[in-house]
Order: structure tokens, then C-alpha cells, then sequence
């Protein structure tokens, strides 16, 4: 006979998911209710609200996609490709390569435009694509690289797909909750995020929204979508402001609980407050990190707060050193993906994870760790630096 | 400013999501691990495991999709279904014309097998449209139609289309886990499932199983599978049982720690007497529901224990009727769906909920709702009647 799972109580610190605080555990846990059920179709107008405040758009298009946040990727390109659509994507880490995939299963066909892992896209390099392709129909780009842990310039990115006649497709799986996300300010045509990031959901949950452009060019679609399950048309009937509800799928009722009480939780705190903590942890964990001698794989100007990618010190084992956080300490933190893998860790600080406990936590254990393998730190001088960035707020 | 949800206590009797029990709630809440955490991997082992049992196979290929049911049905679809393919569909209710879209939407070519709602698929016709169609690559039906309470002949059905040359798809979102699922004794190619109906666990995931014939006609694809979310090459690459996870998606930690949960339940229990525990209080609502002077919609030879089609008598306010047992009881019953919408109501007995207790309120709160609308019902011989069936076992 198998036995009930007690998982231990692990400090999450890798790429996502992130700590989910009790407070939206206790939420997911509350008793099911139908989903056709008036009070979970109030439940499902509130969440709209809060997602359209934590995107900050007024787009009437803006939900969570039942699945997660590749499903959301998913749901915004089998939406807006149709086949033989040109579609000039920006890659400079895992995930604009997940976007390749999905332009070109969708029948669509994918200019890359490459950047250096660890570097941000280059707009002059996308601004070039598009005058070599003046017929393309999207620019699609990752606002944060989860890989690398680098902002890219959304608002330039997306103003120029504008100029250029074309729609825009943002991740911004790992950046919403966590820094600025305007996607009105900015004219993102759609965006898609995650849950188990700067939210500090569970995963398993995708919120998207779609502008008017976008809406648009859905409803003028020749070709059907797809993906049935991903239709934005019949998802609408479910999730769309006016009039009777259509079933469409059964809502997974449980974790939308969950993203209310979450979402709930960042109105509270409220976006700039929100931002100014993620950028307050990063910098004492990189003054921590930094002090011990440790280096940063990523230039200041790009940093994600919330993702921080860590050069491994030669001599350093890699896997045995994770471990050892996870096995003695319950600290994940992230391996290096693709290319960065063996050269860099990545070390979350998102939503209700990034706090002084965790980054206190997480450069003794490191350091104690570090210090046993015989790498080549300084100890003792790492909590101190980052208390200095605590107290100088 | 938004505050927290505090729903109800619902008694979940219509089609689903049925009650969970606060076994499977209380792991839904368990913290967070993160979705390459070596625990989390031997977990996703157990569950396969589990759920090899529920579906009664050995196929290397099962796995809860990060999604819901309707995700699971198209995992199918996607990944059986090749551009140009013939695919046999039978209708007998709503979730064969879904079928159908998903067949389309593949680039396949939908062969309708059309029988009333509420009777099974007609085996003549599904023989007799292999006849016409001899390429045909695919048979697709629902085994427990949600939408109307009717069996269709499983067993029967695979080894057709077996003897045929063609590909079983099989739609057990209602069957599994309340009447006989045996997907290696039936012969099923492909089968899904759902966690919310006779699983008793939240929303939101949907188990699938592929045979050996699915998986050899997965691999010989000419044509990429048109989803990358999910592409069962690649989701095998984190599920799969040998060697190295190779990251997927994240996948919905602690909707799995309950959907494990869920099936230990299943497991202390036994199938067969799950499926008795379900055929008992069936009898016994049936039993209550005819004495009150209700009528059942679907022939007794047809009927799904866990999903109970009911006539709804001349004169009584459907709607309103709903709305009293919900709001007077929180009692949820389901409404008609399609063509027997306003003509049947749909209570559930599924999984957790199947039970005595809920059998003896259903009867109750119904006879309340009904005498005071002043339908020609009998009073006060309901719960004797399905109290008489609980005591013969």
C-alpha cells in the first residue's frame, strides 16, 4: 500500500515555484464549490479585477488560463498565429526557443532574432528583422529570462513592434508581481504569466490578457484556432464579462481560490511596494554574495531582483553543493539551464520568498557549504554586507 | 479593496466537481516543493503507479495532465490524430460533438456516429461505419456520458475497433473510479480521465493512459504534434520512468500531492468496492426518487450509477428549484446540458460524495422544494424507500 506524501517544509529559492505563504495554502484548501456556482463566478469577476490591476490594464480580455504559464505561452500564440504568419522572435535564453516551437506549430514561420545568453534582446537587432521582414506579424520576446535571470526593455520592444504594424507577445512569467508590468502604458498586445513566480501561487495556473488589437485579430481569424481547450473565443463564453456563463472546461476551482487570496495579498502590499522589496532583498543578496567573493553572471544594468544568476567558482561541484543545501539545509536554489548549465546557479527571491529571513538563510548556508568544499570565499563578512543594505532600507 | 474568499459548505451533487473530502484538502495544502525536488519525483512515480491501477493497466505511458479534463481529451486527440486522418466519433450527448471539434481542429476528418441522448452508442452503427470507412484510424466515444447519465459499452466498442485496424480514444471522465474501468482487459488505445468527478479531488487535472499501438503511432508521426503543452514526447521526457527528468513545464505541485491523496483513498478502498459503494446508493436514490413519483431518464440497463438523469416533472420551475436546494440547502444539483436542458436534472453520486448521507439530504431537501412548488409528488415514503435499500446492502 502507498502512503499519504508529508513533503518536508523546503525554503524555495530556485527559479519557481517560490514559498507559498500559508495564507494562500489555507485559501486553496477551503471547500470546493461548483463551477457554475453564482458565488464562484463573483469569485471569477474579483480575479479579473485583481489581474487587471496586477497587469495594470484595463483589457476586458484578462483571466487564468487553466494549465500553467506553457500553457499560457501556448494560448496566446494558437490565438494570434494563423498558418504562414511571420513572426520575428527574440531569444536569448530557454524560453524564446519555446516560442519557436509554438510559432512554428501553429503554421507560422519564426525569424530569430539571437542575443548572448545572459544579455538582454537587442533592439537594434529586432528593429533590423523587421525592416528585412515588413510583413511580420509579431514581435514576440521574454520580458524576464527565467534562465538567465535578465530583464529585457518591454516598453522598446513593444513600441516598436507598434511602428512596425505588428502585434506583441510578451512573457512576463517571471517578472509580474515581482517588477514593473504596464501593459497598457507599455501597448502590449497580449501577456502571458505564471503563478509559482512573484506571485507565490501554487503553479499550475496562467494569467493572460489580450488588448483590443489582439482581440481583433481573433475575431477576424480565418483559420479555427487550434487548440480547443485554449480558444480564447469559447474561453470568453466562460470567463467573458457579460451575460450567461457557457460551460466550457470545469474551472479548477481550488486554485483559483488560491490566486485570489495571492492576488489579494499584492493589493495589499501594493505594486511599488511590492517592487521595492524584491530590489531591496536582491541587492543584500548580491552584497552578501559579493562580499564572500562570489560574482554575479549578469551586468547590474539587466538584473532580474527576483532571479539572481550566480557564477559557480572553479573547483566548485556543482550538484554536490545543491544537494547539500536541499539535503541539510531544505534550501533549493536553481541549476544553471541550456547553455549556463554547470556555470551558473540561480537563486530566487520572488514574492513572499524574497525576504531578509531567506536571504540571511541562504548566504550561510552557501557559505558554510562553500567553506566545507574548500572554495575560495571569504567567511563571516556575507550577513553583515547585506544587514548593511537592510538597515540602509 | 478585495477581501479573502470564504466559500460555503456546498454538498457537491451535481456532474462535478463532486465533495473532496478534507483528507485529500488537508494535501492539497501541504507546502510547496519545487517541481525537480528528488521527493516530488519519487511522488510523480507513486501517482503513475496509482493511477495504472485506477485505469487497470500496465501502460508505461500514464500521467496526470497539468490540466483539466478537456486538456486530457485533446492530449489525445493531438497526439493520435494526424492531418488527413479518418476518426469514427459516436454522439450520445454533449462530449462526443466535443470530440468532434478536436478530431477537426488535428486536420482529421470526423466520421458522426449520431444516437439519442440518453441511450449508449449503438454498436450496429459504429460496425456498420467501419464498413463504409475503411481506413478509418481511429474510433473515438465517451464510456459515462456526463452530460445525460448513459454506460456505453466499452469493452465492446475497443475490440471493434481493434478488429478493425483502427485506434481506440476512450472518454472516462465520469467512469473512472465509480464503474469498471479495465483499460488492458478492454483493449484501450488511449484513454482520459478528469480528478473531480468519482476521483473526489479538486478540479484541474486530467489523468491519461496510451498503449503500447498509441505510443508506436506517436512515434511514427510525420507531423509535429500541433501542441506543444501537450506533446507526450516531450511531457514522457519529464514523466518518463528512466534515466534523467528533463524540464517540461512545472507542473502543479500540490494538485498532485492531492490527487495522490485522492487515489491512496482509492486504493485502501478497492475498486470493486468503490464501484458497489456507488451501485448501492445509486439503487438507493433511485429507489427514494421513484417513490416520491419521479421518473428516471435513462433506461435502468444504461444507467450510470454516479450520475443520475432525472425527469423533471411538468409545471415545476427548473431554475428556481436549482436555485432553493442551493440557496436554502447548499445542495448543488446539475441542470439538463444540450438538447435536455430544462427536461433533466443531474444528480451526482460521485466518489466522496457517493454516500449515505447524501442520498437521504438530496431526498429530503428535493421533497421539501418539490411539495412546496406543489408538484404531485408523495411525501414522507422517499427516505423509507432508499433506507430499505442501505439495509438489504
Amino acid at each position: 500500500m502507498t502512503t499519504s506524501f508529508h513533503p518536508p517544509h523546503r525554503t524555495l529559492m530556485g527559479p519557481g515555484p517560490s514559498d507559498v505563504s500559508s495564507r494562500v495554502l489555507g485559501a486553496l484548501a477551503r471547500p470546493t464549490i461548483g463551477h457554475l456556482d453564482p458565488l464562484f463566478l463573483q469569485l471569477m469577476d474579483e480575479i479579473k479585477d485583481l489581474l487587471q490591476f496586477a497587469f495594470q490594464t484595463q483589457n476586458a480580455l484578462t483571466l487564468p488560463v487553466s494549465a500553467p504559464g506553457s500553457a499560457g505561452m501556448e494560448a496566446c500564440f494558437v490565438n494570434l498565429v494563423s498558418p504562414g504568419d511571420t513572426v520575428i522572435v527574440c531569444q536569448n535564453g530557454v524560453f524564446g526557443g519555446r516560442m519557436k516551437e509554438n510559432v512554428e506549430r501553429c503554421g507560422g514561420s519564426a525569424i530569430m532574432v539571437a542575443d548572448n545568453w545572459g544579455e538582454p534582446v537587442n533592439l537594434e537587432k529586432v528593429e533590423a528583422a523587421f525592416d528585412a521582414n515588413p510583413d511580420t506579424a509579431i514581435l514576440a520576446f521574454v520580458h524576464a529570462e527565467t534562465s538567465t535571470g535578465v530583464q529585457s526593455d518591454a516598453a522598446a520592444l513593444c513600441a516598436l513592434a507598434t511602428r512596425h504594424g505588428a502585434l506583441s507577445i510578451v512573457d512576463a512569467v517571471t517578472s509580474l508581481g515581482g517588477i514593473e508590468v504596464a501593459v497598457d502604458k507599455w501597448g502590449v498586445d497580449a501577456m502571458y504569466s505564471g503563478t509559482q513566480k512573484c506571485l507565490s501561487c501554487i503553479p499550475g495556473i496562467s494569467p493572460v490578457t489580450f488588448g483590443e488589437r489582439a482581440v481583433e485579430r481573433i475575431n477576424k481569424r480565418q483559420h479555427r484556432v487550434q487548440s480547443w481547450f485554449l480558444d480564447m473565443q469559447l474561453v470568453m463564453g466562460y470567463w467573458g464579462g457579460t451575460g450567461k456563463r457557457a460551460y466550457h472546461h470545469t474551472a479548477p476551482v481550488n486554485n483559483l481560490y488560491a490566486l485570489h487570496e495571492a492576488l489579494i495579498m499584492l493589493q495589499e502590499e501594493g505594486l511599488g511596494a511590492a517592487q521595492a522589496r524584491h530590489l531591496r532583498n536582491h541587492r543584500a543578496l548580491v552584497a552578501g554574495l559579493e562580499a564572500m567573493g562570489l560574482a554575479m553572471a549578469v551586468s547590474e544594468r539587466y538584473r532580474l531582483p527576483q532571479l539572481n544568476s550566480v557564477l559557480i567558482p572553479e573547483g566548485v561541484d556543482d550538484a554536490a553543493l545543491r544537494s547539500a543545501l536541499l539535503n541539510e539545509f531544505d534550501l533549493e536554489i536553481g541549476a544553471g539551464l541550456g547553455s549556463l548549465a554547470g556555470k551558473t546557479w540561480r537563486i530566487g527571491l520572488m514574492g513572499f520568498a524574497s525576504n531578509e529571513r531567506n536571504v540571511a538563510y541562504c548566504l550561510c548556508a552557501l557559505e558554510a557549504i562553500l567553506h566545507r568544499q574548500g572554495a575560495p570565499i571569504t567567511s563571516g563578512v556575507a550577513l553583515p554586507a547585506a544587514r548593511s543594505v537592510f538597515d540602509d532600507g
